[in-house]
């Protein structure tokens, strides 16, 4: 499989710590999303909505948006499994997935970066306050349903890592990038840190990638 | 089960077509998030994160976001299945939902028109604009993928309904609640008009629920 990512892409970190979790390499693209790359006629081929991450399959079909591409992995390639076996479980661990991926990180993509700053003339501050306050409101949001859920453990659903922990990782990472802070958010950072003394969290990490900016 | 629900919220739209297409009746909770009902300590106590939809099973268990909510009614009461059976082409469908769920309605919603309008000053035509901007660029996205595909068929993927095109009527209909028209969108229009045709989205329609406005 084929992989094409960038370091800074919270969609592509998902999908890098399945991949680890589940053991699969893969051949890695890099398209640089600050400079543009995403335009280019070569990657357009690829994925026609410009965006990372698009997993290429060994038969040349290309999947794209990060949860797909999650759950295709954990059907694929079921152990470690990244969902529980209830129906109910599922349906908590998804929800609490998309907390991260449908309410929180989609207003701090480039795009929509882009669009505050060109379109509508925000301020710098204004679109960190914007991006700390959408993200940290996802968390927020995840705090408040896992802090005194029966259902939580060491992880977001009980002791094993799942796709909530996958994108509750991700979530935590970019609300760090705009300067966010953990001090309401316990249960999260509480898990948060846990996953990230897993080596499939850990070098799956931004900055660890090899097209990140060299400290 | 019980649903809490508004006419306009796209979420709940979604939630509402799948319960039609599996015949499930549920008892609807109106949440006006119009006039903030939302935040309301009853509705909080439902769903902390103060947001619809929300689905309380028999046994008073809470299911929240919409593609969570979808995914379970698809697991619960598999027919008619709204997922293909190859894993590909449920990462397909999955990824095309999730374009409209997670790229184009989070831009929309009424807590982001509210902050563009109390916090950052946005003008109203200035919000419409952004608004048709992440809707009509959502279903743009859908376009590109789906026009030239061959997987494409009488709907999104193959000529039988999916969660695709539960989602794909969501936009569309969003789209067209703030202005967008649909010339640069014929595959989508195409298959938006057959959906609209079948009685579990044409019930489902904002419009034609209790608590919408008259006409």
């Amino acid at each position: 499989m084929q992989l094409f990512t960038f370091w800074r892409s919270l969609a592509t970190l998902r999908v890098r710590i399945a991949l680890n979790l589940k053991g699969i390499k893969t051949e890695n693209h890099v398209v640089d999303l600050l400079a543009g790359h995403q335009a280019r006629p070569e990657f357009k081929a690829v994925n026609p909505q410009m965006v990372v991450p698009a997993l290429v399959l060994d038969d040349g079909q290309v999947l794209f948006q990060s949860m797909a591409i999650l759950e295709y992995l954990d059907e694929v390639q079921p152990q470690p499994a990244l969902l529980p076996t209830d129906a109910v479980g599922r349906a908590r661990v998804r929800a609490l997935a998309q907390i991260a991926v449908a309410d929180g990180h989609p207003l701090v993509t480039p795009r929509v970066r882009h669009y505050l700053e060109h379109d509508l003339h925000i301020s710098e501050p204004a679109r960190q306050q914007w991006s700390r306050h959408w993200m940290g409101g996802a968390l927020a949001a995840m705090e408040g349903h896992i802090a005194k859920d029966k259902a939580t453990g060491l992880y977001c659903h009980g002791d094993q890592i799942t796709l909530a922990d996958v994108c509750l990782a991700s979530q935590v990472i970019g609300f760090g990038f705009f300067g966010g802070t953990m001090e309401a958010l316990p249960t999260v950072a509480r898990i948060h840190a846990r996953c990230m003394e897993h080596s499939a969290f850990a070098n799956a990490h931004p900055l660890k990638q090899p097209d990140a900016p060299k400290p």
